[in-house]
């Protein structure tokens, strides 16, 4: 059945999205720097910054949805395939709108990360919010690093969501609106 | 001819979603607050915060681009129902990354001015980043509606690349992978 090729596509690519999240969510997580400013001992971690702490959970959800989506994909995409009428309509939609809401928030999250590290990259003079990267160089190279995977990984969930607009889509008719092709 | 109900939708929404963004762009642009402050008068706009700025730009461009493609819609939709083959592939395929490009772009550009903005209304004690907000209420009352009107024109934006995908992809065959419905 030639259907299936655009599973194998799905299901190669969601496993390469999953260990981006999984790995953006450890390097944010575990990223950990301690250094002696004037008077004491300061630690920054991820807790510090609140659109990292939101980051380190979304990408995990993120995760956690892609492996469930995986699973789909390897026991039931047959026996969704198989499904008629309204049935099958409600699998695929159903995994459309869960795909648009996934790849929507986490490539707002990433984003509003990346927002977050670059003032504390720069700094910012009119507001005296002084600059902290300096300081904390390797804490601050790491979490570049896990913004770039957290890019990728939001990259090929847009892929995801195509494919999974794709396989709604071309149920319906080209010619009349909102209409299944099996019915004209 | 069935097909331009769709067509009808999308002509709806384009100019709210238009509204929505030029609405963003002037509030956020237009928005000034000056306060005496220890020693000076501190006036704040736009150009104080950099994600305000970004936001100010890719909405007017959003604006723009929106309406272009309403003027796509009014002279060209029949023109583009009639193409065959190659050229209307290409036609939904333009209108269809373009109208990613430019959800994704906006609602990243308004999730990043909302973190920030939520950083100037909390500060940071850990960073002795202050708050600014107590002291420029309206300015950042004005901020906080702008970014609303963000969000919503993200949301029309989101459905106006609904339409787009549904438009390309149901000219997709439901059995074979890739190939247009014409040609099964």
């Amino acid at each position: 059945m030639e259907l299936s090729k655009i599973t194998k596509v799905e299901a190669f690519l969601r496993p390469l999205a999953m260990i981006l999240l999984v790995a953006t969510a450890c390097l944010v997580g575990l990223d950990t720097q301690t250094k002696y400013i004037i008077y004491y001992n300061k630690t920054v971690t991820y807790r510090d910054l609140k659109a990292l702490w939101v980051l380190v959970y979304v990408t995990s959800i993120a995760a956690a949805y892609n492996l469930l989506q995986l699973s789909r994909c390897y026991f039931s995409a047959r026996y969704q395939e198989n499904l008629k009428g309204s049935r099958k309509l409600l699998a695929y939609w159903s995994c459309f709108a869960l795909d648009q809401l996934a790849v929507y928030i986490t490539f707002a999250t990433t984003s509003a990360a990346m927002e977050h590290s670059i003032l504390v990259l720069t700094g910012m003079d009119d507001f005296q919010w002084m600059k902290w990267c300096n300081r904390f160089t390797r804490f601050c190279f790491i979490i570049g690093g896990s913004l770039l995977c957290g890019y990728l990984a939001s990259f090929l969930m847009v892929t995801l969501s195509f494919i999974s607009a794709f396989n709604l889509f071309r149920l319906y008719s080209p010619k009349q609106f909102l209409t299944l092709k099996s019915r004209q």
